[in-house]
């Protein structure tokens, strides 16, 4: 597998580039528009047939590049079927696999940061936007957020992974690249599995976090598939 | 191959955990003081048997972990036997090879950035300090550091390596975690091929730095393995 990970300062985002040796073609998660320019030169300096643009979901915190990326190249875009986004060429729906090559992205629905996040399990790697963190999550109190419905998603979801999976997520804030299934199961404070139900919707409860700052501009913009500019 | 990447945002460096899966022996690379509890927290929940911790060599822009892993792990601290360190357990010398289980460490002399620069290829990834950066190169003008010597360790040590194999620096300040030697023979706008060692120097010579802030304290810090605090 091709692989590439890429940072954002300014909202702390990982993009992704993953892509099949063979054939060259190329999947790019989570784009970052301020970061398009870049991602897009090293796409083709892989010189990768890029032929998906997936967002894990409608993200409050940046907004995506999927646009700039279908104009400049030939991808499709794609995000959740229940996305409320109406400009994208794919509706993702839980249990698909598209193709890179023979290279398998396996589409699973995991719900709770918003009603529509997505996560994409290629090879030995998941792509868990901001379902599950590294040792953390994603909030649950906006963009119809659900702590029932994230603890559902991680526990008989993610965590039905083998446990040497590596998780690879949209967002870190302290300088780590990634952790595995088997670390967040041992050691992840909210999801861990000395955690109950009911002890991770309480502590969600509890975190009362500001909105985020991009937060009435990206969404719109998102759900326009960030516009091509 | 256990594999982490971690960054350290002030002075933009990346620590690497290296570990063999089976005999769970485990090495740090370039490790920062500033983020020692962050990345002993790492080794510990991966339940690693820390044996080495090597710098690849005496870094001017942050002060080594060295000593605090070894104070606090069972880890051996190594660097060249060039650097002009006397408190290392391991002075390495270029050619040799150390061992994780059976995960072979090939320590290179890549000379040029400083006197005693170290890669260290490790299976399918080459991790090249200051010497190889991607899309570009270390500084040359101080700590004995010499363009000449830079060109041909890139182009006759680092550039001999497969074409695919990772490259993984001691820093990145774009937010790109990593490249390929097929990449930086093809790419970058130093080194690449299309460059000759003429051109090469003549780019380094015209860069002009300002010195890195923390020199003055990290240089004298570092020749004492950064001091256990």
């Amino acid at each position: 597998m091709i692989f590439r990970q890429l940072f954002e300062p300014v909202s702390s985002t990982y993009t992704y580039i993953v892509a099949d040796p063979v054939s060259k073609q190329g999947l790019v998660i989570d784009s970052v528009r301020e970061t398009f320019e870049r991602d897009l030169l090293f796409v083709n300096q892989l010189e990768l047939d890029l032929k998906y643009v997936f967002d894990t979901h409608v993200h409050a915190d940046h907004v995506t590049a999927a646009s700039e990326f279908r104009a400049q190249t030939k991808a499709q875009t794609g995000v959740s079927e229940h996305s409320g986004v109406d400009c994208a060429d794919i509706y993702l729906k839980d249990g698909q696999s598209y193709f890179l090559g023979k290279l398998e992205i396996k589409v699973l629905a995991t719900p709770g940061h918003t009603n529509s996040c997505m996560s994409f399990y290629i090879q030995d790697r998941v792509f868990t936007g901001d379902t599950l963190l590294i040792r953390g999550c994603g909030r649950t109190d906006f963009q119809q957020g659900s702590s029932e419905k994230l603890f559902k998603s991680v526990r008989e979801k993610l965590f039905t992974l083998p446990d040497e999976t590596l998780v690879f997520p949209a967002h870190n804030y302290q300088g780590v690249m990634c952790s595995s299934i088997a670390e967040e199961k041992k050691y992840n404070p909210r999801l861990g599995l000395d955690k109950t139900k009911g002890e991770f919707v309480q502590i969600m409860s509890e975190l009362k976090l500001a909105n985020p700052k991009m937060m009435d501009v990206a969404v719109p913009l998102n759900l326009q598939c960030g516009k091509a500019s």
